[in-house]
């Protein structure tokens, strides 16, 4: 075996014992009994510090180290074995004791948000919540970082991102999406009153399969289940997963759900499986990851050309509740812009207040000018500040997002990113693919899908975010692109 | 940590490894999307490696020999030792490379016989079974034995068994059954025919519930789910799940696959967690385990009082297609004897010759007696040499077990060996509780439970078997007591 073979055998057996906790972790989330949670916690506690141990080995960064002065590597080779010695040097700064502490935190964390929220009672979340902060901070000074601690955390979900990047960017989005938001205010309001009849649970799940189907994912290498908060997870390229949530009483959230989901799994379905356990078999970051999402979710999924096309298959499902309802009424409705309590149920202008108000939140408690116990009033008062409104509960506040008790600090500016990604890839698709609108109205999702194939999923890491950016539309990530796209679409919804 | 504390330490690790496995395993058998296989195949076998050399590490075999020398322990605790001593050598005859290349190689099994069953094709399967049948004559070489290479498979599941005395048991069990079999073949015959109506699967799915909840089966530890082949599995006694298959015309299949994975469900659940990972909080042997579930499918389920108390129950979700039913028929129906095809479908009498035709194929196979390709035909043979039958489909016939995919050889005796320890505990269990048929006739399980978790669950694998039985019964396995037990029964049933 050539040192290159002995790299892929290694990282592949890494992938392998990742992967094995990727399905412990769906378990838990889907079908796991309450009563086994305990153990679970430490089954994947010590899951972690084996892949720990396999990605930190002295040999291991031998043979990187040997790899990365190996001249006769082609590109792709000499690019995977870049990003790996990266991680390994990474690696290399955490003990395995930490990180099975973090694993096993993280786990009883997860179970102590569940109650938590439940119960709408942040107190039973708090000490749990404030070891994992505390492994944060710790996590930051481990990684070390030039500026901000919290841009070891970011650097983690969008390598090479910046928390003054960040800040400037959001600066902006700021000041432009305030106007809008308040011009949108001053119009005539739309309603989506009817989306909360009452809509059949299995109808609603029937409907959603036929939505991921339309798209493309594949139910040979996929499946859905529910879960309390949706997600995607995978287990390579050929066991993609999606889960989603169904409120008898809200139409619209197992349909986005659905299409959200679906569009993380398209990206992780179209990745190289020759690749598995290589950076070439990954996907770049968490904000191209989210772009796929968005882009399906809202550019695809909100617009009045998808809808045109799928009203009819929705009213094969729902005829009396939806009588009185057109493409058009359907398209306002799931449109409206409104400030409101829960992220993942925001439209897609306010959405990214949401977003700063916890990028706000997260760099405060990692440099430690806010401490855990502050987080319900510094959240509430933010929430009236950026969105104008009152936070009822903690459940509705800051206990509604899983992802602190998953310990994912720096993850949720790639929501924005996303987004931000999104409006300028499709962009660029519609210029490129004749006609798409048309496409999509017919239910063809196919020439979008194999776009995104060729564009994006078939690289994995190949290209970092930036570099991928500007390949496919020439240019680097330009906010300008989301706000033609809202500006465009809420002007004919509110005649501006 | 003293040594004893290390040595918990890695057990526990190797048994969260395990357990992970199971996880994957469990998902593979219920959830998992067919696309997902192979590399799910390469996964279970990168686990299976770490297992191994977790379990044969050098250090680790140090620690065991200090420890089977420190007269300071408890005799819990030398027996733990001694134990894991064993399981270290035993370990330490295979290389990592063999252990991965057998668990690549059931899985690819496992899939391949999902498909030939499917398709009723033995040829599918053949090549697959043929590499196992290799490996496994390969193993009793590893492991080395004294008479007969089966010896060392059947070692796997029943520690101490011999084949010698299998075989003589069998010749035993044979000339008794035999005989029994052709008395009640010449009696008037009873009828099952009100077992094939239609029965709904979601109400079959429910009364299956509630019989579980009855057993004591604990939903907060446990699930249900569905699979073509019915299992318990458990990932520590905080997780232990079964599932069924439900067949809309055949009443029989959910309700007696319920009771019998319940029963082993029930053990698993017994084990005490604060032996997490060690032996004294493993089950005995599948002899053991498989006298548990026949226990309450058998000795308890397939009794008049259980459906005298159960039949009101069960005509709540099937009131109309049972209306003329009373639990006597019921018992009469479900306790036909009637040389069949299934095993898993067989009755209690003729259910022995199901095992020991597989326990002469395997030891044939093993010794290189019979080769696979000469398997359906020799199959035929024997099926129509014991039982009586023609066989008319592979998918009736030797596909119809999953164990040889599994690479399970040594399996099946303890099947027979587990009925026949069920009726020598449930005799004692009706002599030490005072009118047991009367408290399951009113469905108070809870009296029987607490006597079969005094007397084996919490012991763990404390005392081997045969020392277990002693201790409870005052008497090694005897076959007498099942004759007894099936003698008493059926001479009601059928007026003998």
């Amino acid at each position: 075996m050539n040192n290159y073979e002995k790299y892929k055998t290694h990282m592949r057996k890494i992938a392998d014992v990742s992967y094995a906790s990727g399905v412990l972790n769906w378990d838990q989330e889907t079908y796991m009994p309450q009563g086994g949670a305990e153990i679970r916690a430490q089954q994947l506690s010590t899951l972690a510090g084996i892949v720990h141990e396999l990605s930190s080995a002295g040999e291991f960064g031998t043979l990187l180290n040997t790899l990365s002065a190996d001249t006769s590597l082609s590109e792709k080779e000499k690019r995977n074995i870049k990003q790996s010695l990266k991680n390994y040097n990474d690696s290399k700064k955490y003990t395995t004791a930490f990180v099975q502490e973090m694993s096993r935190s993280v786990s009883e964390a997860f179970q102590a948000w569940q109650q938590a929220k439940e119960k709408s009672d942040f107190s039973l979340f708090a000490p749990k919540l404030e070891k994992l902060v505390q492994l944060k901070r710790e996590e930051c000074k481990l990684l070390g970082y030039e500026n901000h601690p919290y841009d070891a955390l970011l650097n983690q979900y969008e390598p090479g991102a910046k928390t003054k990047d960040i800040e400037i960017l959001f600066a902006d989005v700021r000041s432009q999406l305030v106007d809008f938001v308040k011009q949108i205010a001053a119009a005539p309001q739309n309603t989506d009153a009817f989306m909360y009849r009452h809509y059949d649970k299995q109808k609603q799940w029937n409907f959603g399969i036929d939505l991921l189907r339309q798209m493309g994912y594949d139910f040979n290498h996929g499946r859905q289940d529910v879960s309390s908060h949706p997600f995607t997870t995978n287990f390579s390229s050929q066991d993609v997963r999606v889960t989603t949530r169904i409120a008898e009483n809200n139409l619209s959230e197992m349909i986005w759900s659905c299409i959200h989901e679906g569009g993380h799994a398209l990206y992780e379905q179209g990745l190289p499986i020759s690749e598995y356990g290589l950076p070439s078999g990954e996907y770049i970051s968490l904000g191209i990851h989210e772009s796929q999402s968005r882009l399906w979710e809202n550019n695809v999924g909100r617009s009045l050309a998808y809808w045109k096309g799928n009203i009819t298959l929705l009213k094969k499902y729902f005829a009396e509740e939806l009588k009185d309802i057109t493409a058009e009424d359907f398209y306002k409705a799931m449109n409206l812009v409104k400030p409101s309590l829960i992220r993942t149920n925001a439209d897609e202008v306010t959405y990214h207040f949401h977003i700063m108000i916890r990028f706000e939140i997260e760099k405060a408690l990692i440099e430690g000018s806010i401490e855990v116990k502050d987080l319900p009033s510094f959240w509430n008062k933010k929430y009236k500040e950026y969105l104008g409104i009152e936070v009822p509960t903690d459940a509705q506040g800051v206990l509604q997002d899983i992802h602190w008790s998953h310990g994912s600090f720096g993850y949720f500016p790639t929501y924005s990113l996303g987004s931000f990604y999104a409006a300028q890839f499709f962009a660029k698709a519609q210029e490129q693919i004749p006609n798409l609108a048309g496409e999509i109205e017919k239910g063809n999702m196919a020439l979008l899908l194999k776009w995104l194939r060729q564009q994006i999923h078939q690289y994995g890491k190949f290209y970092p975010a930036d570099e991928l950016c500007e390949k496919i539309t020439g240019e680097k990530l330009s906010f300008g692109y989301f706000m033609d796209y809202v500006k465009n679409k809420y002007k004919y919804i509110y005649n501006l």
